[in-house]
């Protein structure tokens, strides 16, 4: 498919939704428009695709949503697109509505179904990191992420006060089932005593061994950052364990959960948000598919789709160090 | 004991922590300088009391602490004070100390101990309502209520972004292990399809009807708010009850937890403690004792600090019938 | 007009915007269709009635609005309404849209407008105080105050940084042309070493003496914060006059403006403005009119909208006092 | 000056201060401390440094500071440090505090200072950049940047409010004077229908034909982001002139001023400033001197001061275009 060809895309989020992805959608839709693309915006993921749920979408579909967290054409995770069935509907839907190219936010579920859906009906694809977790290959930051860090920070600061006024230990469980991103970075930024991910191989005796240590110093209360994938136990088991081995220890466990996913995005995320909109755009105007668009050395760079799928981010090792020296 | 005698008072908080505890310690020891009497800052509630662990606070003591939360004093619940012994140890104290009146911050246990104290040993106490619960008699509002509301709201809004791009049903419990005023008003100010609070009775069916009513008008994700104390139910049984209702909803538990005694203390905190400070001092200079210090339609008023304890606020029956007016 | 003829209201914003309009005008759709009253939404302020400039609303037309900032009838100041043939057109409008009675949310400019209307037409009309001054007599707190407040703590929190970190001093204007509520209370949270207020009589020898105080105790940093109203002087005067009596001193001025009109409302805002939107329904049902509704010690109350006009909420005495007591 | 020489290092912070410095003050203290190394707080920047004004510091002396916008040393311009003389003080004061290494935060000025301090007397210097403009050359990111982005992105979205509720332009004008980062970034973020910035060329006729384009498309409110260094005229002759050529439009004027300087640090200024102060003790520990620490795509990475004080970050030329094509 030639540049000249790209008269019509499809645009869609997929998977658990993140801040940021309706100012992703506004930049594709007027990057288009401005390009004098006609875009479509697909509903409730490839859902919405297979079932021919979509409306145009023009530059003032999208006004007043670069601030709105979640996503106005809203997300769904598809078990018929994992058919070949499914991927067929979807199929004859582009055809009718004449859709040539789709840019598909989302993380690694939402990426491995552009990419098996490119491979069998030559449908064009760019991929948009959008998820909290900041697990995707290809770029330094995916959409969302930024703000789940700061909503993770402003909780745990909260709970702190509690945990300084009462002398208490609190195990904090964030969001990240296979990546310790968050936890990591929130554990940083609330001078957490100890952060498990699963990234690292943690023990018991090492986290109550920091414990010992801040006693000796003086420390009356402490915060322990878990990633909700960590290996080693459950954060309530965790806490129970501590509890044993420091009978005396006021130990209380908060788990953060669904508000990290939410709220509106920092101005980090809204402008990485349109970056990658308009990367991804400007991608298919290239002839691009089967590659994400990403920031790296802010600068906005292409990845093989499939790199960004099988990839992953590396958890940085100056930052594994930082933790623990300053956690006192 | 007449005014001239006031020469040295105590300040303590005790119980759960709330924000605007350290905005009400600034106020009664800038206000207790102002007049000319010495102020005792008596560490970890009754504990404190105790063990003399207590240090002399002037004006500067509490500088930059209006807008933080939790309290520098630190807090905790005392069995040792609730012993005779115990009161004893902590009468010695305050002769020891010189201190001859007691401005006790916190709920209704530490209204409760301030009481006894008072009419075994003669000591001065004024309370000050600091709870984020405003289940207190003889006042509009508690200290840390207002902040507690907007840290809940803030939440739900966050949870609202993703129940609606995922058409999800969200159950939110907040804190409340007595009184629904956070979930009422939270789940007002958050347009939640149902709150479910200790002060009424609630049944599943009405509900489920709230639920059906709902969908018939094409609403597609709701947010039900649920008081800690709730009698029906837990909130994760109240979700299994409901998905067993509605098997194709795709239900969520979202605990919020100890987010919500945190944080900077909002405006209307500040000023709230900064008058209770004041006020609780004023009184004690005026010969009160074994008073509560409130804010009633704007002014300052005294309330026995027995009725404090036994009476309760009652929720506005207005409040309850435009939660149910107003979910739709 | 008895009760069983309300058929048909309408709902305006006029005046300045102020955050929980939008929970108010939901409030005032979703109660009058919960009593089967059609409801109108009117554009623009009076300007919208004048020519016709509205549309029917349902319960969903005013989803999702509680928690946004300004209003999305949009307001206006009329000039055409105050004249006899701007409101004749207004009358011709609500007779050929059948609307029997309006709800009016705004300040004291919107119900001088609503009264001579009622007056001359006889068409029943409620006010509702929507306005971040506070100013309205017959309500302890106006829709919007209470954000207000917050965001102009918040403000000024982040300016005490720099300040602190810089030995600096920092006036600090606040909205409020006739009154001084926003100003006393922020400044008191804020811990302002003085505060200027329209309804006081300062001087600048006070201020200065203040100043000097401070500076005894040790006092390195402070915030002044200034109505935007105050008789003395421009704020950027007053920074002036206080750099020609300490030179030494290192002094900025900080205009918060347009921030504090806008914003998420608070938990408090919302929920008032949920209460005063249903009672402003439930007035008209009861055959109220030329009624304000407000809250006054936590009640529904109504007052006469002409005392609402004349007479205004006064600065309490206690605040003024506390605002000396506790700056050091 | 071998490894094993460094027994004691100060740390300053000068120049403007920005969120995240005490931070990077957390780190160096801590950092020095885990290898065994002295750290000395130096106060108000060179000034203390001349004059002996510092003490020492520990693990726990820098507790509970990461969180705190602002910083604890304070910071402040030296004319002294700019003479000889200022210099021959500040070295006599580091031989007799036995201060090897100084570890320096802030801008441009800061940098300069402690080069040519370095030049002159031997002290080993590493800079660490502590400023909200983003303009060093070296890093991608300066401390406090991205959380002055995120205060005047939330400025900017509470204005909007008040623009969309009455129809009104708002000429916005953020932080930086050489550097229009703080503008282009919030710009976009906040959907501004232009963004004036030093480093482009602007024509007022450009502006005007946004405004057209704006009208034809039926936009009836807008922002404008104006750089505080914007070369074409100042943010109210902008106004001025722009109401001239639309006699109709309603525009306001705001200026966000000192609040983009303070503020809780988001957490990305947080984990910046935790790797810098980290980094910049280990750049001393191995014996670099005359560099300042920075993070390159996501590396800690070191460039000579000279560098980073001759060159700049030059604005992204992608970012540019975005904010033309996304802005309607």
């Amino acid at each position: 498919m030639s540049e000249s060809k790209l008269k019509r895309i499809g645009v869609l989020t997929s998977g658990g939704d993140s801040p940021g992805m309706n100012a992703a959608i506004r930049a594709v839709v007027r990057t288009a428009h401005y390009y004098g693309i006609e875009c479509m915006g697909i509903r409730e993921g490839y859902n919405g695709l297979i079932e021919g749920n979509m409306i145009k979408m023009g530059p003032r579909s999208v006004k007043n949503i670069i601030n709105q967290g979640g996503t106005i054409l809203k997300s769904a995770r598809s078990k018929e697109f994992r058919t070949v069935e499914g991927r067929l509907k979807a199929f004859e839907q582009c055809q009718k509505n004449e859709i040539g190219a789709l840019v598909c936010i989302g993380g690694d579920g939402t990426f491995t179904g552009a990419k098996v859906f490119s491979e069998e009906y030559g449908i064009k694809v760019v991929g948009v990191p959008g998820t909290i977790d900041n697990d995707i290959f290809g770029t330094d930051f995916t959409i969302g992420y930024d703000t789940a860090l700061n909503t993770a920070v402003e909780a745990i600061d909260k709970i702190r006060d509690t945990a300084t006024s009462h002398n208490r230990v609190f195990f904090v469980e964030v969001m990240g089932r296979d990546a310790g991103f968050i936890a990591l970075n929130s554990g940083i930024a609330s001078g957490a005593i100890d952060i498990l991910i699963p990234e690292r191989k943690d023990s018991l005796e090492e986290m109550f061994e920091n414990f010992h240590n801040a006693q000796k110093r003086g420390k009356t209360s402490s915060i322990v950052v878990v990633a909700e994938g960590e290996q080693l136990a459950s954060t309530y088991e965790l806490a129970e364990k501590t509890q044993k081995e420091f009978p005396d220890y006021d130990i209380r466990v908060a788990i953060l959960g669904h508000i990290q996913r939410g709220g509106m995005p920092s101005c980090a995320d809204r402008v990485l948000a349109s970056r990658l909109g308009y990367g991804a755009v400007e991608g298919l105007r290239k002839g691009l598919t089967n590659v994400m668009a990403g920031i790296r050395a802010n600068q906005l760079v292409f990845t093989p789709i499939e790199d960004a799928i099988k990839k992953h981010n590396e958890i940085n090792q100056d930052l594994l160090k930082i933790s623990e020296i300053l956690a006192m």
